[in-house]
């Protein structure tokens, strides 16, 4: 029986992104079906009943919610193309710590850059260099963090980043983090060369906009 | 050559019960280290620079951190004997959902109904209940969460839960669980005549007076 794979997910988010950049690594062709935020699919509240969140990775009729649980399970069904994860459990172990840290720490810091203003965006983007300094450090020469091939940590990462610089690139916001992390800069480039990524990624100024409508709700701007 | 495994842990963490289980589990010996959490050690500084925290695994001198990361490991390096995670790649993926809701969303509610008092603790109750028979649920018939023996989503959720029945307990704090969640019950007794679950348990008044004395500390009891 062939494999019948749905991807319930949202254009914008960054964790639907990650399913979308490890099923082309691994050249699973699957079904992608937009889901309307503010009006969620029955599916969606069926197969997701605890979180009732997007992404969510429907294999053979059965759900895979949350995206790094989901990458892990792409990377285990998948296993002959690609691997995202090393099999040491050592460097399995840094891989996981790591894509926990920019589930975490990470995003949350990005996330107060996103919805803050005045002093307070101030703070948050102190916080959010020194978190991109420490992956910048973590990444040192190579050219992804798993090593020479994409990896659990890339998948994790690249779309928050990537979002993050459509942000501060249209939204003129230098946060001062680009001579600090040079080398975090040309991974990003290079994973975004790779089709499996840029494929996967919405349009930067779509996604600007959204943001921006975001912060006009909250009264942040005008 | 023997493996040398240290734990740096704080007897009062559920966080490093998790590890004690799993190592006892397996029968790993090791050299626990208790780490005083007002005056951190070099050692503890120096192996989780990132978040500072214990517990740490330090195995053959290499650290691991982040408990649920830190089981798998362990699961991972000694899996001859009592495997934790099922092998199965949608199984896996479900009992990794299940600690991730533990560690996030069981453990927020647990932090707010013990930081809390009135009406902010009576809400807190409530959203606790909804997370215990949300368990209840997932447990079914089965003696564990993973089928008939000690399984991930165990050795994640009993630290938390016994400390929550010790808070409950001897703070004459009855959130009204009990009748609700039977079966929770049972499995709570059923892991806690486990040599590995007992013998990894704070002594439950210990434990309580520690928790009194934090709320005082925050000025939410005399």
């Amino acid at each position: 029986m062939a494999d019948e794979v749905v991807l319930l997910d949202s254009w914008a988010s960054p964790f639907g992104m990650r399913l979308r950049i490890a099923l082309a690594e691994k050249g699973v062709k699957y079904e992608y079906k937009e889901e309307d935020l503010s009006n969620k699919s029955p599916l969606l509240l069926q197969l997701n009943p605890v979180h009732k969140k997007i992404p969510v990775l429907i294999h053979n009729g059965k759900p895979v919610c949350e995206s790094l649980i989901a990458v892990q399970y792409i990377d285990e069904v998948w296993n002959q193309k690609s691997p995202l994860l090393p099999s040491d459990p050592y460097q399995k172990a840094q891989a996981r710590f790591w894509a926990d840290y920019v589930d975490n720490k990470f995003g949350d810091c990005l996330r107060k850059v996103f919805t803050s203003k005045g002093e307070e965006q101030e703070a948050a983007k102190k916080e959010f260099i020194d978190c991109l300094k420490l992956l910048e450090e973590q990444l040192g020469d190579k050219p992804y963090f798993g090593g020479d091939n994409l990896s659990f940590v890339d998948v994790a990462l690249v779309p928050l980043y990537s979002l993050f610089k459509a942000f501060e690139t249209f939204g003129n916001l230098n946060i001062g983090g680009d001579h600090q992390c040079p080398k975090l800069i040309a991974w990003a480039k290079r994973c975004l060369q790779r089709e499996s990524v840029f494929k996967s990624m919405p349009d930067q100024h779509k996604f600007y906009d959204l943001i921006c409508e975001n912060r006009r709700k909250r009264g942040l701007d005008q």
